[in-house]
């Protein structure tokens, strides 16, 4: 039998709902939507490797002098700059992941790409929120 | 006499402690300090401009491909970069304050750094914590 405690229905009679507790591994969590994030990318799937951000008009992407707002308009600037025959391959590295509340964290990183072109390498600052889909990227400024 | 709500002594008393709320201008309190930041940046004050940084050795920044972590480490790095007597002026604009938690926020701006042999502009993205001492840079990510 499930335990409630007394607590915890009191809490509920009287309208307090305290945040909910961390996920146990919730910096595991995070790493994980990152590498599946990766691995879309290495396969050419750009709107996979889109799946990680949240879905909003409020995404942020900011990289060199420019913000960008809006999710179709982050998937977009991805189009016009990598063309799908040439993504590359795309690895993250020294990742560390904070918590700043149950709800929300944030991610630095290195990542480092080789297209057949050129080589690209930088460090990343993902913010990350807790949503009913999983953890998803809400800020992303990439810079080289 | 200052009303105690009957919910506030029932969650004291089954040691339920909500969250507090957030200050009522959370944003304005975070645009001040980095107007005091700026301030202190404009009379050649780093010292001064960096008390908007947590004194911690986990203080995080992040600009072009690289990491500098530690309070002193990123003191250093300005001090390393920007004399004293040619600062420049420093100017923050398109701020856009996102509150994460009552605890946590993060900032997108851009700013322009006027000098005398050069401009630098570009965008930032910062992530604060509330402290006891107010709201704290805890990680700043810089682009040009």
């Amino acid at each position: 039998m499930k335990r409630i405690t007394v607590p915890a229905i009191l809490a509920v009679l009287i309208g307090i709902h305290p945040a909910l507790p961390a996920p146990p591994d919730a910096a595991g969590d995070i790493k994980a939507v990152l590498e599946v994030q990766k691995d879309a990318w290495n396969r050419g799937d750009v709107e996979g490797f889109m799946s990680a951000y949240l879905q909003s008009g409020d995404l942020t992407f900011q990289s060199g002098n420019a913000r960008t707002r809006g999710w179709s308009e982050v998937l977009s600037r991805y189009k016009r700059n990598y063309a799908a025959e040439d993504m590359g391959r795309l690895d993250f590295t020294d990742l560390s992941v904070t918590l700043l509340s149950p709800e929300a964290a944030y991610v630095l990183g290195r990542f480092k790409l080789v297209r057949k072109d050129a080589t690209s390498a930088g460090v990343f600052t993902l913010i990350l929120r807790r949503t009913e889909d999983g953890w998803k990227i809400i800020h992303d400024h990439t810079s080289t």
